[in-house]
């Protein structure tokens, strides 16, 4: 399970990329597994929360646009991403947005 | 299900609400389904995506930082923030954010 992410302050980037499958599987799960700890690896990369329910949102969150660029651009990603088009996306969509203001809360109960 | 929302173009705002959950329902699903109807109605509000797969993760959209401001303050809804505080998440995150850029891709076969 992804956990919320720890985060610097503000202000940094988020990508979120919300999505509807297909029914095809075919190296779908390890794909998405190596793209997430491939894109941990990436200069600028901050962190990532993802949940799937049908619709599936996951946001990962960046240094700045360069960054987000050059993950964009990464060879393996690109690639990923056209077998994503191909195969297990029915759509998407995807927005870059400038985190102006954050706030975490713990429970003191729980 | 919730579905990809469908937006205008850039620039809007996003509010993304990540949150880990207690083991306590009382009431907390059909909150949560008054307040995604109560959010639909404000002045603003340009749609929302949601998706729990023990983390959950919900963004909504609006037209501006106003708009969030008024919703966040809106009395219906501080009071099921503050009943979400004392019941139903163990911790949370909040991130407002500008979207700048957006992109949005179907799939002609599916």
């Amino acid at each position: 399970m992804s956990a919320i992410a720890r985060l610097p302050q503000p202000p940094y980037y988020a990508v979120i990329f919300t999505s509807l499958r297909t029914e095809v599987e075919d190296g779908y799960g390890e794909t998405g597994e190596r793209m997430m700890a491939l894109a941990a690896e990436q200069e600028g990369f901050l962190g990532v929360e993802t949940a799937r329910e049908g619709l599936g949102i996951t946001v990962s969150y960046w240094r700045d646009l360069e960054s987000i660029q050059k993950w964009r651009r990464q060879a393996e990603h690109a690639e990923a991403q056209r077998m994503g088009r191909e195969k297990w996306y029915a759509s998407y969509a995807l927005r870059v947005a400038k985190v102006e203001y954050a706030r975490d809360w713990v429970s003191e109960e729980h």
